[in-house]
């Protein structure tokens, strides 16, 4: 049996040997490749992309996992990563290789047509394209089958075990708490936050950013930081897990926003168990315990009094030009302004989730045949109004923002609210677990934190599904009202 | 006809992607990779390894090569590359699994053994490691066979067609001409050149360098320079082209001369016909051509009066306070000091030559089973002595100093002379076609040269072989004699 599981890791390995050397790829786009190597590198992820999925889907490996799911003579963790395995290659093995390439070739040409009807503000130039890809999503949900809505399907991808019906009613709480609670805050007088959008050096930035990544307990030796567009957390083992930010002379919490949410991600990435590498027991849960990681370190601890008492005077001391005649009361209103927005990636951490909501029902309703690419920019805006009571005054600032849906990524959003909620719920009881916990995040101590979600979380991978890790957590699967208590407490004080 | 060579293009396109990928993951390791990256990094090196020689040794390969091969209804280039695969596919062929897993085995344990050895200095370390891969490295030259001389069969893995017979007479010339002529130098007074070494920034160096880049008109768009312990050029295609440097703050002409001299090996790289990609029409012809490059542009070019007189100035305007009292030619003498050294990498362009041919006659009687690891440090110093008329106080400075016997390279050392051979001759051609050639480099303006470079020898990849590209240029192949003329000219009056 033993032979037959190391036969299994080498497999496993063998295939994130070539995943992982895809991120370094990926990294290396991102952040160093000079422009004309966009060609060809293209090709070479196509290449690698095509060898991952020939050797996930090879009839050995399939026989190798029924004969290790047969046998019952594994240990727990090894059942666990034997099974993970197996649902994996028997949903890598649900797709054709044709409709695989047509996927692709599909994702390709919207993501082309998306860019180009975004900076021409001309969503015609999406919609054919996009309304093909949804009819093959909608064929994808098929293949991959579903219990209760084709949606489901596609959440699964992201979200083992996370159902449609369990967003609906989740969405639901949103809609009827969050959304009058941030109506009765806005119409309370707004803090000054001008002083965060003056003129801030690019190195001091830096350079700041990397001390708050060291006070996270970030290890270096296993990652480093560079800069890109996009701030992404990527990593090509667990100890080698690498961030970028961007950073903003005239918005100061941009980068340390950013610095702070990825360094979050990189946390959980270096304390996966190392050894496991390869396998489900070695790799991050689901999206959204990933994303409660980064909003837990984001949110819970970087936009808090007591995070801002530690590190405040530092950064006053570097720019105190901008900064000395604002309190550090103050600089914690400023970060967490309330506003209704149009951007999701430029949202506070209460509207978010509107932005959120429309999307999934938004994706809900694609799904299951009730709207088309057309009927988009219309109902988009609808929401908008309805949600955030906002007018949108361009597709390109609406329906056009995003990304995700050119890539083909339907059932992607919903897992940024449910991070969001886990990390209030994980954090209520990393606050009850370590009592001394505010006390140690105002002395710059992060480091119990750190080892209690290492304990609770990091070390698991994914050898239980989230529903479970919260349980064993917190006694309870998510449940809404702990972010909506958060909010509360927090809100009620800065908007008193 | 047309679909089988289409076939053979993908295959070859999908063989370079993987290895190119590999190429990607090497340099971040070079330039970024944090220190807790190595392990795994280097079993997703092993696994690209792998795959490239799975796909490069396939049966189906090796079928649609002989097909094409035998078809006789290609164009020119088309023949070239099938002959060219073919000759590669056959020698890959010769390799068992077993004998490359053997020797991929000892290569590793031989390059830790060869870092502690160094470090420790103490050649008893790396002995027995050498010993078996001295013995593996023979048997190497068997199972690819040979005409006359096993270590052809070395040589040929990176100058294909190189005899042994034809480096004896070569190092004879060397031996009997440049030995002497090296003597009668040395009798003469040095130069000044403390002013080299005394403090220069960093970051001023950098920006110089730069600018010397741009000014050989290596395409930025198409490339990019990092820091790394020791300099190399990579690519990933013609369109992405690295290289990298180092800098030393008390040795000015460190970080010029590996910025030169990685340009050139760039601009051969960038001057490849892009279409061509994973072909052999796409790639360098040869270790030899490839350094030809670089030591043209490094000597001929970066260490001649013409060029310094062109941007000597500006180097003085960076670093006035070292250079005011520097004439441009006291700069240009003291960069072409001609010493007898201990260490081949920091050797002129002279007696560089006397290194490799040291390297050169071990490496021969090595393999024909002369001599055995326990050998190498008694002759080591013997011909240290006999060539250079230097004492090796250390087996660290002396046998132990390269890195490439403990990486198995046996045969590379010598296409480093060749390369600078072919510099010299190809430059003399270079100088009778281009008649206003030093006047062009004096203004800086280098575009011609590399316009006949492209011509000659990039555009043409690896679609003949280094003694017909020579002949092509010159009228005939590699004559030690331009080399010897280029330097009697050049330090008769240096040292006048």
């Amino acid at each position: 049996m033993n032979d037959l599981y190391n036969e299994y890791v080498k497999r496993l390995q063998k295939i994130a040997d070539i995943n992982y050397s895809s991120a370094v790829l990926q990294w290396d786009q991102e952040v160093y490749m000079p422009v004309n190597g966009a060609g060809y590198r293209a090709q070479q992820l196509a290449t690698l992309a095509g060898i991952s999925h020939e050797l996930s889907t090879e009839k050995e490996l399939g026989e190798l996992l029924e004969k290790l799911h047969d046998s019952k003579s594994l240990g727990i963790k090894e059942t666990a990563n034997v099974l993970e395995s197996l649902r994996v290659y028997r949903q890598n093995k649900k797709y054709s290789t044709d409709f695989v390439i047509e996927l692709n070739k599909t994702v390709s040409e919207s993501f082309v047509a998306w860019q180009e009807a975004k900076a021409k503000n001309d969503y015609a130039i999406f919609k054919p394209k996009l309304q093909k890809l949804i009819e093959l999503k909608r064929k994808e949900c098929e293949l991959l089958g579903f219990e209760e809505h084709p949606y489901d399907a596609m959440l699964n991808l992201y979200e083992p075990g996370l159902k449609t019906s369990f967003l609906t009613q989740l969405f639901a709480d949103v809609r009827e708490k969050l959304v009058p609670y941030v109506k009765s805050i806005l119409s309370k007088p707004q803090p000054e936050n001008g002083f965060l959008f003056t003129h801030y050096d690019k190195d001091k930035q830096w350079h700041f950013g990397i001390e708050l990544l060291k006070q996270m307990n970030y290890d270096f030796k296993s990652g480093r930081q560079d800069i890109s567009t996009h701030p992404f957390t990527t990593n090509f083992s667990s100890t080698d897990v690498r961030v970028t930010t961007r950073i903003s002379e005239t918005d100061l919490f941009e980068m340390i926003g950013s610095c702070v949410h990825e360094g979050g991600h990189a946390l959980y990435e270096q304390g996966l168990p190392s050894n496991e590498y390869g396998l489900p027991s070695g790799e991050y849960l689901s999206l959204s315990i990933h994303e409660s990681q980064s909003r837990l370190w984001e949110n819970m601890v970087g936009r808090s009094l007591a995070y801002w008492k530690c590190n405040y005077p530092s950064l006053q001391e570097i720019f105190p030009e901008q900064l000395k005649v604002v309190s550090v009361e103050q600089f914690y209103k400023a970060i967490n302004t309330v506003k209704q927005s149009l951007i999701r990636t430029n949202a506070d951490e209460l509207t978010y989730h509107f932005h959120v909501m429309i999307r999934f029902e938004i994706e809900r309703d694609i799904l299951i045949g009730k709207l088309n690419a057309g009927d988009l920019p219309g109902v988009w805006n609808a929401k908008y109004k309805e949600y955030l009571g906002i007018d949108v005054p361009s597709d390109s600032k609406g329906v056009l923002q995003d990304v995700h849906w050119s890539h083909g990524s339907f059932g992607y959003f919903p897992t940024y609210s449910l991070g969001s909620f886990y990390a209030s719920q994980f954090f209520h009881f990393a606050g009850r677990e370590i009592p001394e916990l505010q006390h140690q995040i105002k002395e710059g101590n992060l480091m119990p934190l750190l080892l209690w979600l290492r304990e609770k979380i990091h070390h698991h991978g994914r050898t239980v599904l989230s529903d479970e890790l919260c349980k064993n957590i917190t006694g309870e699967i998510l449940n809404f009202n702990y972010f909506f208590n958060y909010a509360k407490a927090k809100y009620d004080k800065l908007y008193e």
